[in-house]
């Protein structure tokens, strides 16, 4: 078919179409780097806190002592909470609380900085909320002096975490944070082009993270986790199964050649816990031992673990339930987000590609009078 | 500068990149022509009913004597509603109220038109409830036998519309009920294209259409019609605006060169109504007047009367309040946005453009224990 020359050329998925110049992240697949705010992300994590992350994706500023405060659920998004059945995905339950947190802040436009901290200081409470009212269990304020990661999950658990099981779930709220123009970051900025406000371009991103094809992955590592059961077994494990060429998920990567930089910071935080939690000791085993057999049954391919990996075993062993992963990974996203929000805003130019109409020539109705 | 070979370029609104191929509807604006699944809008609005244009963009064919029954306000929907502030924004009800429906749905992937029309059937029903509600009025339920237009003008004054009223008003939500690929569509079509579904992607347009760059505008008319407010000023008062060089509002339009057809397909049904209301009378003779002055004062330019000029005359006309009227302008795109996520989900690719990063070049955290 030949196609005139004026005719631009059809990118069903955009790839290679720059939609965006950012500030904020660099994903360097070839080699292996993510830099938030020009900073690797293993030096961020290893030395930082989900607060000083929001911070620094927020202001481009590096300020290691940022407090965020966990805020308590708004009433009002509480009492919109408490309307959901127990079936409601915990995807929908996060996107209608802020959607309701919106629709009562009148938030001004253009989104600020404040406007992110006072979201990303409550979502956590909301969907611990969730969690809870959907167990038939009432929800429980943020205790006072915790932060984010920690504040969760005691809304959670209305217990407040050990050290340890804190420090490996905020380091996956880090390494969640923030990577490039993804498909919801992509959202976010489409809605928020138009001069939409913060909490529209959110419930588009939640929207698009709720996708599988997006954010629906880290729940499936888990299986193979409980089939591993002890790191001893791990071997015979990962040798079965490429035997029987099935796949072992957590491993592999579309964007990155070399070691995902996120696993490898999520794997620095695990190795440095004092007290590390067995299901961890599992998760580090598990991966050394499964490198080692791809290593040997596909020498010829570069195969290294990727953020799934880690991402499962953190949240599982912290005590989520599968089913809040995809929701969690949206609260630890809220931050790059918001910054991504922030930074379109200011270039203020709706975005609005062509399409290419491919449907019926002109046709006539009946004559109604005919 | 000198941009290496392989670096794509930036397309910061990607205008003249094609993101989607379509069968819904071709905008052909250098001949005035917008065409929904072949069809001339002159035609659909003149011969349809807004159920008969939901049937035809969602399924591609036209079945005249469709009917699409319009539904009470779900449960969980209505509690929501009642939780928000009268302050709250008519597009942030909307959105909440999408949201909602949603998160109870558990709405099946890929998106149906079974799917659509049930949303179609309650959100006029839901928008209507909000408006009563921030009045402190009770919501009434649809009236039986009525059609969606009719259904929403009585629930939002609890008494049933004149038939030239309603008509007008269906003439509206059918004139706006698809327009290609703008961003608020766009938006919607992101978010699919992960697998999301059907609710998480009109939430992501609701919160598009809600930006002032994209749904904001036929209010702005208003304050003309009431300046003008008879027929016999109309011609002064165009002249006196053009003299002060002042912004006519509803005349010209980015895409269509040639008279809006969604113009045209309003003024035809108005033109056509037995009993035509004063309001009516007022917006074909301003626009007469306007027109004149037009080209009498700019000769050499083609100015011609668009959507928004009947859409604000049309709206206020059925007695709408001004800030209803992007919300409104939502209810009738429900039909086109939801033909779009249905074609998007069939094409089943994550759509993720590129960035190009701008940001501070690497750096590195001070040493915590140097």
């Amino acid at each position: 078919m030949t196609v005139p020359a004026h005719e631009p050329p059809f990118s069903p998925g955009l790839a290679g179409v720059v939609a965006a110049e950012t500030a904020i992240g660099l994903v360097d697949g070839a080699n292996g780097r993510l830099l938030y705010r020009g900073y690797p992300i293993v030096e961020v994590v290893k030395q930082g806190t989900y607060a000083s992350v929001v911070d620094l994706l927020l202001t481009g500023e590096w300020h290691p002592g940022t407090v965020l405060t966990p805020a308590p659920v708004p009433p009002m998004v509480m009492a919109a909470l408490r309307l959901l059945p127990a079936s409601t995905h915990p995807m929908d339950a996060l996107r209608t609380a802020v959607s309701v947190w919106g629709a009562n802040a009148s938030l001004a436009w253009p989104p600020t900085a404040d406007q992110a901290r006072e979201l990303i200081a409550f979502a956590p409470s909301a969907l611990a909320a969730f969690s809870r009212l959907r167990e038939g269990l009432e929800p429980v304020d943020p205790q006072p002096g915790l932060d984010l990661a920690s504040a969760f999950l005691q809304q959670l658990h209305d217990e407040a975490p050990d050290p340890a099981t804190a420090r490996a779930l905020e380091a996956y709220l880090m390494a969640g944070a923030e990577h490039g123009l993804n498909a919801s970051t992509f959202a976010a900025r489409v809605i928020v082009a138009t001069r939409a406000d913060l909490a529209s371009s959110i419930c588009g991103a939640i929207g698009a993270l709720k996708g599988p094809l997006h954010g629906g992955a880290p729940a499936e590592v888990l299986g193979q986790l409980d089939e591993i059961g002890t790191i001893d077994h791990a071997e015979a494990w990962a040798r079965e199964k490429l035997a029987k060429r099935e796949l072992i998920m957590g491993f592999g990567h579309r964007v990155y050649r070399a070691y995902d930089p996120r696993a490898a910071a999520l794997r620095v935080v695990a190795e440095n816990l004092p007290n590390r939690p067995p299901w961890l000791d599992l998760a580090i085993g598990a991966e050394e031992a499964i490198l080692r057999v791809f290593a040997e049954m596909k020498p010829n391919r570069v195969i290294k673990t990727n953020v799934e990996f880690y991402a499962a075993a953190v949240l599982q062993g912290v005590g989520l339930s599968p089913d809040l992963f995809p929701a969690t990974f949206g609260l630890a996203r809220l931050a790059g987000w918001s910054a991504h929000v922030i930074e379109q805003a200011a270039v203020d130019k709706i975005i609005r590609p062509d399409a290419r109409y491919v449907g019926a020539p002109e046709r006539h109705l009946p004559q109604a009078n005919a």
